[in-house]
């Protein structure tokens, strides 16, 4: 070390987290880019390149955790119950490392995912609320209105609903406040909408604090989105990374940046084998760009895990009776154009909007447009497609219906999932730069929390002392847990 | 280093197989441990503290292995195809470490198993057949009928079928050799058969090469085992440790051996998650031993890994269309008193046994002795009742009907199986003990031969020189492959 003890460079921590990621998920994405680009078995994707560990996932109140209360234990260094965010298991809000980076030592930070900025694993470093679906008010908290006041330099991902008013279209807010305005007036934040806004922002001269939400929702999956309207989560983490790094060498200290590929997890609920495989590479691409970012700057360290596995997704699956041969077939990945969100939200207007007497006609657009364009399947059966017709005047909600469609591509591939929920499997951890031996061998989730404390020389418990003395977060606690709206679903099967 | 560089101390390695163990299980069975004994979210299993990476599982001929490939590619450290035992891609045989340790090092070596002894895994390390069924010729070279002579010192673990004559009881054998006999007539075997020999071995002054076969088939599954009439892997392993350690330092070499805890997979193809979770536990108890004889021996490193995963093992299981709680219930678990293998064996007796009028008796024997007493299960459902009161007269295996009963079970405790086969997910690799940072992060299967190769100065090169010019190989080949029985399986299930 070139560093004398007593004046160590600004350490930079990059916490990144591929939302719903498990051991197969890895596995069945190197095997398919293998595959796919002839490259045979002993290509290695960037993540496998830094695996040190796994990291044990359960919460204080299942064995089986949720986003929440996975994304609390990396920012709170502490157990809590599913649906927490920000909060103890007795719903005492606790400080967490973005925050003491930001107040304690002076650090720039940011957030960079592809669900809303509001979701569970983002929130659960920026906010502090009984339960998840709170995200109007995390939201509120995310920009400033916060017992600590702003703590969040950058923030770029989707869930721009939540920012805007009720009586414009688009919001998923209860009330007419304008958040953006708010944002920018009360504390200054520069506001980014559109992927040409996000092409211009120049990185060396980057105005802080910059949000850019570039959904009103999450961002397009992967596999469906269009690059002329949304950045891809390497991008953004690439454009992130430049900023915060000028911006924190400027002022002579670090940042902390927490970079999740959200939907990584969402297509797993689906169960949707093609839009994981694709959430999973551009996660892999965001790996490399920080993995180069760290070469570079070796005063940073990279973390890389998963709150836990969703799906109980696994790499081989007996259809029928009879004794498995030991195969998957890739090729039927490979062949799929869309996700079966997208493609069930296509096909659900379709057949809405057909009359009384529309079997045929509509068939022929299933058949043709959604089956074989979109998931490049030819040979559905009359079983499959009487299902899929029978969609017309359904009251669930599309995602359910989309089941539908991955169950075909699924069973062609031969690949398994246990549930639509998440599975109690230790997930892997990555890491890789300053000191990334440390986090060698088998860990509680909230060790990888603890780690980033010892790193930065943070102190959680006087975040949380300021916290609790605040009089806005007064009333939380045990006795609201259960008031806290942690299981209705408001954003129903986009808030796993 | 207290050992000078031109006079190392001798080398032991260890090499431990957990057969059909997944990231899942471990989870799974920490979870259960944990709940079990009430020690709390932090508690580990004795693997979980040597954590080292994980190891990438595909042979040559598939993306999912079977066991057979799986072995040979730690025991020739090179892709094979599913199948083989001890040949190459091409089917030509490959040196293995075992071999090399004893013909190049002059070390002992040794195999413990739980499976028959000629089973696909201890068999890669010790003969060279093309395929994997071929366990009578298995059995033959184990003993010593091979180009290279005798090269096992130390064989426990179950398959006394294979060695005894077709002419007696409990053979499986298609010709009338004694294979016992002929192991102490030309190669000087003590042989071993019962608990009672096993318990008089004196670890200090055994005679080499000794076999002790306990079970004519298999050994029982931990969770049915008789102790009075079998030991269990770890106290097999313990002892097959003493034994090589007191006879390697008496000539001044080290010893080489090969412990597998065979039926985690079985119980895994058998989707049974009581009997797995039990073979689980008593590999980490036979773990714990291997780590203090390393403790006490740091000449010695210890690899622990899997070949495969097994079953599409998953923690977590939505039953029905609603979405699941995160959840699962290892009371289920606990109340399991035998496998489903063996309760399976009892009720198919009983009802093809019973009166054409049989229904009233034996349902009542089905709800209380094997249902109630042996499954833990006091709510069966009448479809569940009728699909095991249709089991009289099938001519399916019985481990086949055993599918039925362990499903009761799994949809009960909410846990996930995508198959009866096995999948490719990445399995995890533990390794304790003299260099064993080399092994840290992902690997390839052949790297773990590799680096048993490292370790030892071994040449499996000159072996397979060795072993293809010998006559009794010059049939060996690819053209062969097709024609060398992999695939119908003599004792079928067992034989995955």
């Amino acid at each position: 070390m070139l560093v004398a003890k007593n004046e160590p460079a600004p350490q930079n921590v990059i916490m990144m987290i591929s939302d719903g990621f498990g051991p197969a998920s890895e596995a069945y994405a190197r095997q398919y880019h293998s595959w796919d680009q002839g490259l045979g078995y002993k290509a290695m994707l960037p993540l496998d390149t830094i695996l040190v560990g796994s990291s044990r996932t359960q919460s204080s109140s299942s064995m089986i955790t949720d986003s929440a209360a996975g994304a609390t234990a990396f920012a709170c260094a502490q157990k809590s119950y599913n649906g927490a965010i920000g909060v103890d298991s007795k719903g005492v809000p606790c400080g967490t490392v973005l925050e003491s980076a930001k107040l304690h030592r002076n650090m720039l930070t940011g957030l960079v995912v592809t669900s809303r900025i509001t979701h569970a694993t983002p929130a659960s470093f920026s906010a502090h609320v009984l339960g998840r679906d709170s995200e109007n008010d995390i939201a509120s908290q995310q920009i400033g209105f916060n017992p600590l006041g702003r703590t969040v330099d950058l923030m770029f991902g989707g869930g721009a609903c939540e920012f805007t008013s009720n009586l414009t279209e688009h919001s998923c807010r209860l009330d007419t406040r304008d958040l953006f305005e708010e944002a920018k007036e009360s504390f200054g934040w520069t506001v980014k909408r559109t992927r040409e806004d996000f092409d211009e922002i120049e990185p060396s001269d980057a105005e802080l604090p910059l949000m850019g939400l570039f959904a009103p929702d999450h961002m397009s999956y992967e596999i469906d989105r269009d690059s002329s309207k949304q950045p891809s989560l390497k991008e953004m983490a690439k454009k992130a990374l430049e900023i915060l790094n000028v911006a924190s060498k400027k002022q002579g200290t670090g940042f902390f940046m927490m970079i999740e590929g959200s939907r990584i997890d969402m297509a797993a609920h689906t169960n949707d084998p093609a839009a994981h495989v694709h959430e999973i590479y551009e996660y892999n691409q965001a790996i490399l760009a920080v993995k180069e970012f760290v070469d570079a700057n070796p005063n940073t360290v990279v973390i890389s895990t998963s709150d836990h596995e969703t799906g109980g997704f696994t790499i081989g699956r007996q259809i029928g009776k009879d004794y498995p041969e030991y195969k998957w077939n890739p090729e039927v990945i490979k062949r799929v154009q869309h996700s079966s969100q997208y493609l069930a939200g296509i096909w659900r207007k379709e057949i809405d909007a057909s009359d009384e007497d529309y079997s045929a006609k509509v068939k022929e657009f299933l058949v043709t447009v959604i089956l074989r364009d979109g998931l490049g399947i030819d040979n559905p059966t009359d079983e499959e497609l009487e299902r899929l017709m029978s969609w017309k005047g359904s009251n669930k909600w599309t995602e359910e219906l989309a089941y539908d469609l991955t169950d075909m591509v699924s069973r062609r591939a031969l690949l398994g999932w246990s549930t639509h929920g998440h599975t109690a499997v230790d997930v892997n951890l990555y890491a890789y730069g300053h000191q990334s031996e440390k986090l060698r061998g088998n860990h509680e989730n909230t060790d990888i929390g603890d780690f980033i404390v010892e790193q930065l020389d943070l102190n959680l418990e006087d975040i949380t002392e300021r916290l609790k003395s605040h009089d806005s977060f007064k009333e939380f606690g045990v006795n609201n847990i259960e008031n806290s709206n942690t299981t209705t679903n408001k954003h129903k099967y986009h808030h796993l």
